[in-house]
């Protein structure tokens, strides 16, 4: 028996990633000993979270502006479009800080198996961006998973009548990975994409 | 980069236990592609949470009525008093249902380490309780930790003038374990208290 709001909180706090009934327990019990310091603070942010922030009109990251602050951003490459299937990944590729150009998120991949479709994904204002003529390369970022790689051929294909060049990431060892660690499959392709040393 | 709203909503789920900054920015973005479900939701509950918990002045719990629906509850065998660590060890024995007497939160343990005394715990409010002279039997609910166990011993010592009986939780195998994972020291104390069949 936890009273009704301690449970309720419990019960939310028990739906996020990573955190099962026991940890939610554990998180509640933190914030409410933390009032101040943590609990009002991320109450209030989180309704500000869900106030201010928007998906980019343009290529579906989130930020509290549209377009997003990297849509805006003058200082990149507007040449290129990286095609990711999550603002996770946008998010990934710019803590690297390797990429200068911009992104389109797609929302997911394309799935058989969960009946996901190309009208599921944000395909459409992904053609009409690329109509605009100002991309010159596409760079399909997609997952090395099945459906992944299934959508990037989709991508690849519908793409191919367009006057641009269609790349995707390379396939190989992850650096700093130990050979004998590595699954088959990177094993293979990391061999087959062997270049002069 | 992730944008000002959503970078403040990680850093502070990253200070939640269980949640690192990798799985804070997984659980962020599960929220902001939950907004009407869960954000939302979540947002009111921690505000509502901050504001309508309280800490019980009896006992030491957390509810949202003081004193707590526990003590609050005729139903209780008010002659028998849990003495227990944190509002967590209340939860896990509540949620075990085998416990029908009232609770005291000590908020701790005696720590000569990190310099905690007996003015830092609940002291003072439990020896109130008891002066009461309601109170028939103390049950020291302590963790099997040496600070635990440091904590049991002199809580038995100052109880030991008034007119009521202390009694500590046992120390053996826990239900369900094999004897092959077991520390020597649970060993030990489980043969120590052995029983006859």
């Amino acid at each position: 028996m936890t009273p009704s709001e301690i449970d309720r909180m419990i019960r939310l706090l028990a739906r996020l990633p990573g955190l099962g009934p026991r940890s939610a327990r554990r998180a509640a019990l933190h914030l409410l000993q933390r009032r101040e310091a943590l609990l009002l603070p991320l109450a209030e942010s989180l309704a500000r979270a869900a106030e201010k922030v928007v998906v980019c009109s343009l290529c579906g990251n989130l930020d509290d502006v549209d377009p997003c602050s990297l849509c805006r951003d003058p200082g990149r490459d507007r040449s290129l479009l990286c095609v990711v299937e999550g603002v996770a990944d946008v998010w990934a590729l710019e803590r690297a800080g390797v990429f200068r150009g911009r992104y389109h998120v797609l929302g997911g991949t394309l799935s058989a198996l969960d009946g996901r479709g190309p009208d599921q994904l944000r395909l459409p204002a992904l053609l009409r961006r690329l109509e605009e003529g100002e991309v010159k390369e596409v760079i399909l970022a997609l997952s090395a998973t099945v459906d992944g790689q299934t959508t990037a051929h989709y991508l690849a294909d519908r793409l191919s009548v367009m006057p641009l060049t269609v790349t995707r990431l390379a396939q190989g060892m992850p650096v700093g990975g130990a050979l004998d660690y590595l699954d088959e499959g990177t094993l293979l392709a990391a061999l087959q994409a062997r270049r002069p040393a």
